[in-house]
């Protein structure tokens, strides 16, 4: 959306311009959603005054929940819970749970039936209850075709999609599924039990919506039904909000192996200083105190240092490597273990691959830094050389070890690893790499002084 | 997919045993897929001589690209180019281009009109062009509703989805859109031209995916029509693989950030390990001569060092912490920038934002090491513990500016922020960390010794 088109409206909306209807009704509620999140308070007022409860619902559907919640401090309680009562069950939902407490409960006095609402409001926001909509289709197994497509028109203005008609028992579970397009082509008397599929995926309320979204992106699928632990159905889960789930779990894990987390609630924008730092520092202390360790290690060897100041010239390089390489081995590992590429099955093989692959590159960057003392620090050569590449060798090495076997065994014992593996690497690979060093430095010793 | 029902089926399937097709006919594709990929090579022949051509072709689409190829050089190739017919033509593209060029040609020979394919082939990958998929309707805007629902049936075999109906005039372009449900909620009796909707989301054939996977998710789209330059109607592109170009992205952006790239075509737990160092080392190389540089550095306070040892231990700790705050600031800019959380006029607001977030937490950090360092090196207190409190206080801040500067101006010069920015970030806040402790240093020698 051009800057240009933002500007435009809101100078025909303050002009109370005949046109603006025309152009917002052209306009995709998405879009007007991004015009009303650049909008002062009045003037968003003004504008949803033009909409209708249901064109304001699509568009309040599509802004972020902070600006939702800004919204709707404008909005008066009247107006809001009309609006309310046209989004979908889900959007609706996710709304309420970012309000204050007592405007959720003056917005659902003015709502006759809240008990849908009160039941979704009920489940964790990140699984599969949190993220279904309770607005599908669900028909008996003893009608014939003529007669579910015909209830399908009823049904068709009420619902998240028509596409997918799921098929429940007398006791509301779920037994079978059909889509528009195999209804549409079923031939005519037939009995829903005799078209439908049987073998329906479809998940339970309490799954988690990484899980969720695992399932649907794997089977193809537009739609999945959420079943309770009985097998009745409760709601369905579109493919729209899987996308955004999975935008929200690869960014989670990014934040993660960057050591930070997201700020909930508020987009980063704008949240405040402090409320960023809040988030970042953590980790940073916890490095902090690795950092010192490794500090105390190195001071272990004060007499080394002392007698060839030329060997703390290496340690960046040493703890750079070490610290690229780890990352490089936790990052692939963890990532490839949450998009399937690795399976639970061939972790142990990835891991004796990945020590072969450290192997490797121990060895060219152990020679090139060889190569490189030997050329900078000439009147030490071959003995610095030596050092500083045995040291780069195993370093890298272990940084591949380590930065692998961390995460796995973060992971063998349930715990997510691209959370906790992050500073323990960082910690480990550094004092191993400094004691590989200063070791093999003392094992030359007499060479190099 | 349990180990179990996979060994079982196996078994079935060296006893040649009757129940085998019944089970593969309860089996999802994308089960047998999985099942296809971990059998033999003899065994996959075996097995596919059970199903029928256009029931392979939607096993083989929901293989990975790697096991489509190894299945394909196990084909005869008469029925592999049977197959190829049934696949839709986005996958048959997409294995077309990894099959070596003698075969390409061999079975395109086998089919009759193969102008669609070679049309598609000539799309790179990555872009709308190479992802989208030809089989889709397309009706005149002159007909009517009914007439509409006549064809559509006819079609719905062949194409991708009928929930979408696209309208396009004489010369092919698009002008119109009509999902499934307005079709059969429509008017009897109207023209096609006064149900569709005009304001039509498309996207050109050379958009690329990440553009297009924008679109789709922001447009909460189930599918997204392709045009060329003439606005002519060229293909679409379904929500399952926007699905997997998501996944795709994000991993290539996390891969960025950790400095290597994936192994393409095959997939890593198969890659040699000759094959995933070469991803890798290129970035280790230009990163090892960065940690020189910061060495040469170093080596310019060398008579400081020598005098005061003790300086060298705090050496891990602020490059530690430099490299994690830079990180963390990278990392949360370029995936803001990516997910659209920062849009392009807020860039420069987030920067300073930043630069006042690192200021908040160098101070935090700064005087957390400064009492550290004072109870650790007693004997030099305080000032140590002033030295190592300032350079920690400077390096965290010029990590943060560093961190979001660098990928800024990298993605303002049109480069890809996740690519570029890594290297140099870690240099550069590497030296401008160890030169701010070494000077500082050198101002309070006097007191340090």
């Amino acid at each position: 959306m051009p800057a240009k088109t933002i500007q435009k409206l809101i100078k025909l909306l303050k002009q109370r311009n005949q046109d603006l209807t025309n152009i917002m009704d052209q306009l995709h509620p998405t879009d007007l959603a991004e015009i009303v999140e650049n909008l002062e308070e009045d003037q968003k007022k003004e504008l949803f005054d033009l909409l209708s409860d249901e064109e304001a619902a699509l568009v309040i559907q599509e802004m972020e929940e902070s600006d939702q919640v800004l919204l709707f401090k404008v909005l008066d309680k009247e107006r809001a819970s009309s609006i309310l009562k046209e989004m979908s069950s889900d959007e609706a939902v996710d709304l309420l749970s970012e309000l204050p407490q007592e405007d959720v409960q003056e917005l659902l006095t003015r709502i006759e039936d809240t008990e849908e609402i009160e039941g979704l409001l009920k489940y964790a926001e990140d699984t599969a209850g949190g993220l279904m909509t309770t607005e599908y289709i669900a028909l008996p197994q003893n009608i014939h075709v003529e007669e579910a497509i015909h209830r399908l028109r009823e049904l068709a203005a009420e619902v998240e999609t028509v596409y997918y008609i799921y098929v429940i028992d007398e006791e509301n579970r779920l037994i079978g599924v059909l889509s528009l397009r195999e209804l549409i082509s079923a031939k005519e008397g037939s009995l829903l039990s005799d078209v439908m599929r049987t073998n329906v995926i479809s998940v339970d309320v309490d799954v988690d919506q990484e899980e969720v979204a695992r399932l649907v992106s794997r089977y193809d699928l537009l739609v999945i039904p959420v079943v309770d632990e009985k097998g009745s159905m409760r709601g369905i889960i579109t493919v729209d909000d899987i996308l955004d789930v999975l935008e929200e779990e690869a960014t989670e894990d990014i934040y993660h192996f960057a050591g930070t987390s997201e700020v909930r609630g508020v987009d980063l924008v704008n949240a405040t200083v402090f409320q960023v730092a809040a988030k970042r520092l953590p980790w940073l202390l916890v490095c902090l105190v690795g950092g010192l360790f490794s500090g105390t290690v190195m001071s272990a060897f004060e007499g080394t240092l002392e007698a060839i100041v030329v060997l703390a010239f290496f340690i960046p390089v040493i703890m750079d490597m070490g610290g690229n390489v780890g990352t490089q081995s936790s990052t692939v590992f963890v990532r490839s273990l949450a998009t399937g590429e690795i399976e639970s099955n061939e972790v142990w093989g990835y891991f004796f691959k990945e020590i072969r692959v450290g192997f490797l590159m121990g060895t060219v960057c152990g020679i090139a830094i060889s190569l490189a003392a030997n050329v900078w620090q000439h009147e030490l050569a071959p003995w610095l050389g030596l050092v500083v590449g045995i040291a780069m060798f195993s370093t890298v090495t272990a940084a591949a070890i380590i930065g692998t076997l961390i995460p796995l065994l973060f992971w063998k014992m349930g715990a997510d690893p691209a959370l906790t593996a992050g500073p323990f690497v960082t910690t480990i690979k550094d004092v191993t790499g400094l004691v590989i060093y200063f070791y093999t430095a003392v094992l030359f010793m007499d060479k190099l002084t």
